[in-house]
């Protein structure tokens, strides 16, 4: 619902091409917007390289923010309706808490979460943002704060947040296949939203709703294999992270490095042994895809003919081969083929590893060991999705999928 | 591929709200979609009284056999560029056959398939539409019909209008949902036109589709439950099914009724002691939804209350109670009721199963036993979708789910 | 807003392919929807015959109805936001106004309107209906009637429901584009909307807005030129409406005529000299397109060789030429055509009126004779559209086009 | 259509939600897509800095190029379907033609295009790319380069590439409107194209389309004010070129400067005085939007106030405050201001033209006095769409609108 908004007079807009409009009503919620914290996630990429692969996939952190935060508030209208009790604190509490939630991002998002900043996760540094927030806005973000660290006594607050069917889920499913083109990955949220409910302080969704959730999990799978976990996403991430971890020690053997200064200092960061400070954060605040791929074009030239080749590779999309299978790749086929690369490229065995990467991946459509999407049946009975007669493909989803890549380079062929 | 249409040097065009625009550019099609035959499906909705529910599921079997026909276009552009071989003969006696494969449907498609004419499929009856036009085209739709009847030696051609994964089915499941506004039965066509292939003379799809298949099969499973099997729409259907049943009693004892001159005499054959001979074809070629729900409406007047009542609650939508589970109905509790009625309505046991009416629906999504779906894989291996280690959901998805209802009016309880 | 439903304390929702979904918060609204008085208008498609055109456009005024409704509440919502005073009572008094506003259609909406009944409009017949179900709802709909006949004194009430800016334009226009396919003809009503204000009483638009008002005025005669008056619509409409005067005529001199008890009430009645009594609107809500076309279908058989003729052509879709022009057709060419007409199919001269039709249709995207939309500048001052400096191309727009029609049939050429 | 690709028999698809999918089916296109001079696209904004204002218009000039080819290869479709006469050849050049029509745009695309090189255009800088890639390619782009500069025969292959109709109008309307989310801006290209014709070897279209291509321009002068010219935008721009130019003059009188050494290379060229060479080429194939905002995130730190202050409100989204409007801006107003400028930032009144910005816009949906857009009627009459009887409206709208705008900090007020 729209209220007035007193003192400016003026109803936001902010136009989403997934949603149509999103209206901001509240004060506070703009001023956050404009905040420069916020701004900054202009300049992150919702989805990092996968437009290596979807040339539309350009779509932002900022949108992605905002879009949550509008199912939020949808989601928020229709168990008011239905009844729940919700405080107009509460409900900005809660919009507060999505519109922040990725506010601790780094650059290229997941991609290089744990290569810049190895042992602090994003949703740690989004909590530094609120709380630093929360000074500067006196105090009027606690409860936001409260229920995004789960510590506020209604829980289904948090989950409409965080859980296996919450509106951040929702927001960038249909975002990413908005901008991606896969058609496939878009959920009906509309229809979802509409059939949420609240039982014993848990969300639940009403039980003629169980058709929309599997489908809803089935198109989260497929956006992962897809999307996420494209094979040319995964080479494209890998010669990313590999490049900011080359370029990180060579800082550290002291040679010199084209960086703008936010990148250069936490490229010199020892992460293991500091906390994550005030002067961190505010480095932090600075830190966007803007300088990680400025360098790395930079970096083409550098006299480091590692870096310069793996940057090379990664700006001009000459990018590595890669196997994906279901097994997991024997330890001599990568020993071979790291004494291979040695030879071919004229490098040692440990750099080697540059070239011949092999990793894991997984996709979890629905866990049935976390916080479970719960049905609401008629007659007030709440069920586990994954335990519904019905869905016997629920179950089957909820089967982890593993998958073993081994990436090296097309001249090995 | 549009050819050039020598004689009338023109590019027909019909507008498609779900594929754009569809181009004839055969001059035969363009006939046969004047004929008056075709034309009649302009009046044959294609999902009968889903309107009930979803107020702008109107479109008929004509929008829906041109679209059809539009994906088989596309198809055959795919499987020609990927170097199978399919003469320009063949690829217009598949067109010809999808186009025209729904024209034994009767008023209000499957809704009546057996109350009307009980004996005699749909399917058959295209059969002999088609035999009759080809007589008028001079024999120009001989292939065609071989390729319908599965006769023609290269069988991947019949797949196509007829199979797991036909045409048929990808531009009902797109269309049923882009008017329902049901956005969970989208299905990417595109996207899996792109993967089709041929291998051993079956139509494949090629591995990485595999995701896409599965979405394919739980939006199907989806817009069975959702749409087609929906409550009040499964109620709908029985209503309109017990009046046209209860007029043909009426019109066998000799009671005037109002029906067009078509509908009089569908009411009036014995279906069991006769074929379905020229005459028939000619009266059905003129039967259509105007002529039954016409006649229904009139009926609300008849002097036979039981008629009057059905056509009333039908026509008003003042629809009948359902219950629907996964349980068998109690015969006890299914004789209750008719007495109860019986009593209420002062009618007699028999005319009580007007009434109260219990049956079964299926929901199918895959079926393994029969006609499969392969996928292709890079190596040139074939496997049953079904099979594939990666799909533990298809194989889920393939056990049938049944349903039980149970129908009774509202004033009983 | 939605607000609970206490009664029944379920949110009714409808699936809306235009918007999404509708949801009908209030009960009263929820019962003049389940009435048989507007269930009637799921039997009457918004556009006529323009299916013979595109063949997606086979919606209905009950969905016009409620997607009018829909915009309705969400212009109320935000003329509240920005400060106007609008009271629940005034609401819902719209609210009601706008779906009830066409259920005085007849058969086949505009395109029978001076046939079936030549004096009475359709507003009238809406207003009798309202009458009536106000007087079964106990007065509730008082306010609703007041706002519809523009005697409230709230002007600008009445101008969301009918203005050349109203949410009957911007709904129709936006539903038709959808259906029929003919995407130029889609608006931005959320943006329209949201640039809604009041200005002395009458309904204004932000100026900023003045290039989407633009887009809206071309939007709706392109739509006039290539949906509502598209050559074919103009010739099916024609064949229809000869049709039925044809079966009056014939009534009149006591021939026999297959027809459903409403429509030959409506057959029978000479108005000019009756009024419209509560008979005539009991025999009303009877009557929807199954009756004209079921009758239609019918009569393609009858004795008259001119009926059964010209609903031969209109059944089959083997229709009539026409030439569309700028010029008035010379009454020399109508006369000689009339003439080779009697001799061809052996008529008189009278008769062949019915094969040579002439007429005139006119495209009126904006009127500037008529209530006005308003522009409000940033310093409150009120401009008609038409007069402002930017607008070259509304006033351009403001010329009402003229062309003329010559009917005839294709064996005279 | 698809023509097979024989050497590696793979049907290239690319992603596009515009148009769903793009098929790539020549070995050459793909090549010249693969290249690095292409790849760089990637990194280019199609819309700059409209993202201030529309959050999702993060498209790049790759993945409008590639639809323009899109479209390109449709109406070349339409018009062989016509019969006119263009071999595969012909085809291939203008499809490479306009394919490469954007690679000579820099970052930001027209927004920096005169302040990094100010005496170079991008259409020039386009051709000597194609003159590169001609030769890397053993000449097989020298039809398309005849076809770009428009010095081959036939000039409706030209036409396609650039003119008032062309595809690259097309396509980036659509892609903007559908990224930014300002859906008026949507036009049917597919309409559009199936009128396409060819009259006197001038590119022509059908004259029923003319209220189709009258919405186009409407549509055209509405992106131009709501989005390319966009209040914000200006001013975004405005910073964007006033600190570029700033970071140019300091470069000049020798300050140190982070850039990358692209970027610097362009800062140090004196442009007045030499050509454009290979070294230059080589170089601007290495500048993209990461360098110039990268450097200008970097530039926030620098010594220079004035940089440094520019630069910190382009990346915070602290903009000058902007009036937009029909008249002239009166010299006094800006000296007045710049006078307070360098009172309230202590600098000098040469100093204050970065701040105190005035200028003008100017939108021409239509141009007279160019190539015309050409009407072909049925009588094969070709007619200037400006003086088509019923055109009032392009009539009007191909006036010049010009508005004046005055940029000055909000301190000032």
């Amino acid at each position: 619902m729209l209220t007035n908004n007193k003192d400016r007079n003026k109803l936001k807009i902010i136009n989403d091409p997934v949603y149509g409009f999103i209206a901001i009503s509240d004060e506070l919620i703009f001023d956050l917007i404009e905040h420069r914290y916020f701004q900054r996630l202009r300049r992150i990429s919702q989805t990092a390289l996968t437009s290596n692969v979807y040339p539309g996939a350009h779509h932002t952190r900022f949108h992605h923010a905002i879009g949550a935060m509008h199912l939020t508030k949808n989601a928020i209208e229709v168990l008011k309706f239905k009844g729940h009790d919700i405080t107009d604190d509460e409900e900005l509490g809660a919009l507060i808490a999505i519109l922040l939630h990725d506010m601790g991002h780094g650059p290229y998002s997941h991609a290089l979460e744990h290569s810049i900043i190895p042992s602090v996760s994003h949703e740690e540094i989004s909590v530094k943002f609120m709380e630093k927030l929360n000074i500067e806005f006196d105090g009027r973000l606690s409860l936001a704060i409260e229920i995004f660290r789960n510590s506020y006594k209604k829980k289904f607050l948090h989950q409409l947040i965080s859980s296996q069917l919450d509106m951040d889920r929702l927001d960038y499913l249909n975002r990413d296949s908005f901008y991606s083109g896969v058609v496939e990955g878009a959920i009906n949220s509309k229809r979802l939203i509409t059939m949420l409910n609240v039982a014993n302080d848990n969300l639940a969704i009403e039980d003629k709703g169980i058709y929309s959730v599997e489908k809803f999990l089935v198109a989260r799978r497929l956006m992962y294999w897809q999307v996420y976990l494209h094979k040319t996403v995964i080479v494209s991430e890998a010669l990313l992270t590999r490049s900011v971890l080359r370029a990180k020690k060579l800082r550290n053997q002291r040679f010199d490095l084209f960086a703008s200064s936010a990148l250069k200092y936490f490229l010199e960061r020892d992460w293991s042994l500091e906390g994550f400070n005030d002067k961190d954060l505010e480095m932090f605040s600075k830190l966007d895809d803007y300088d990680v791929f400025g360098a790395i074009k930079e970096w083409t030239n550098h006299e480091d003919k590692i870096l310069s080749d793996l940057s090379t590779r990664l700006v001009d999309r000459k990018l590595f081969k890669i196997q994906l299978g279901d097994k997991i790749i024997d330890s001599k086929i990568v020993d071979d083929l790291k004494n291979k690369v040695a030879m071919l490229f004229n490098i040692s065995y440990e750099e080697a590893e540059n070239y011949v990467i092999q990793g894991k991946v997984q996709n979890n459509a629905y866990r049935k060991d976390h916080d479970s999407i719960f049905l609401l049946k008629k007659n007030g009975d709440v069920q586990d999705i994954a335990f519904s007669p019905d869905q016997q493909s629920v179950s089957a989803i909820s089967e982890a999928m593993k998958k073993y890549y081994l990436i090296y380079p097309r001249e090995l062929e």
